[in-house]
């Protein structure tokens, strides 16, 4: 059994998360605080130290958060993209990064993308640009962490649990099970594997 | 024949997508302003919004700017994210929104990104991440461009041109002559493509 320490664990997609790590131990952090051990904004390096410092040495962390500003790209400001990469870029970084100094020997990081980077929709450049960046920055960082930290990325399609708020802006996807995202993480925690994309579509 | 401005003229990149592009009308900016004729910092939206009120209408637009910070990843410091954020992520973005007020009907941008990103090196990590992003963003926002304008990525790796200088941190690569590389340019300002990647490696 490890300890895995998931942000963003209230929201559809944490819970998602957690029905695949069920058999460790899971310690819970979102934005709010309800319904999670900890509170966390990762936009916030402060924040982000205090959750570390507090919940102590875990084998793996999971992150399911990264907000995004959805507008059509010639409309979008300054101020929207900055308020996605800070959260969806710079944040998951951030937790790699700090993060690293609070996971044991050979443990992982967790992050998620999502399917509109490669099936891009209206209002979603900001969603995919970041999605894009992260992809890349686990690919590549994946090579620099130290005591075989691992990290790998999640993409996945809407959830079903989802569909009622986001199908409507995406016509013609086929929407997954949570479980079945779920096992994704459950791949990334519980294998070897590094510096990978596990795509969940259908 | 085309009015073609190219941002970033004044370096071996920029001298690269030139050697493509010589049969059109060259309108040339760079950061110093030596040895071109307008003078600009994509990092700022102002900067760029008196380019293009200079120069007026262009067919097409090539930049081949993009600073970036090169650290380990563990020591990157925020602000070195930032800086090279707001360059090669944010300021290439902000060259097709500002720009395509002063694009002609069916013309193209074409932005950089870089093969580090594909092959990843120590230190290289801002550099790599900022490229994936870079190139979804042209993937998806290909789509939402109005009149029929176009927008590609040349992915370079390192020019023979440049091999003095960077060839001790990437070795095992093949550099590729500059004239190589001014064919990508070439394909993408007078083709008919979109959205793609256009990637230069040997």
């Amino acid at each position: 059994m490890k300890t895995i320490l998931v942000i963003g664990a209230n929201g559809s997609m944490g819970k998602a998360a957690i029905s695949g790590l069920s058999h460790h131990r899971v310690v819970t952090a979102g934005r709010s605080g309800n319904g999670v051990d900890h509170r966390v904004d990762i936009t916030s390096e402060q924040s982000l130290r205090s959750l570390f410092t507090s919940v102590g040495t875990v084998d793996a962390v999971v992150n399911t958060v990264g907000s995004c500003e959805y507008a059509p790209f010639l409309e979008m400001t300054d101020q929207q993209w900055r308020t996605t990469i800070d959260s969806k870029l710079i944040g998951q970084m951030n937790i790699v990064r700090i993060g690293t100094e609070y996971v044991s020997d050979g443990g992982s990081f967790t992050l998620i993308s999502g399917i509109l980077s490669v099936k891009p929709i209206p209002m979603a450049i900001a969603d995919a640009t970041t999605s894009g960046a992260i992809e890349t920055f686990a690919k590549c960082v994946a090579f620099e962490l130290p005591r075989g930290l691992r990290v790998n990325v999640v993409n996945p399609t809407v959830l079903e649990e989802s569909w009622p708020v986001y199908g409507e802006m995406m016509p013609g996807f086929q929407p997954v099970p949570g479980g079945l995202v779920g096992k994704a993480f459950q791949r990334s925690v519980d294998g070897f594997i590094t510096g990978q994309v596990l795509t969940v579509d259908a």
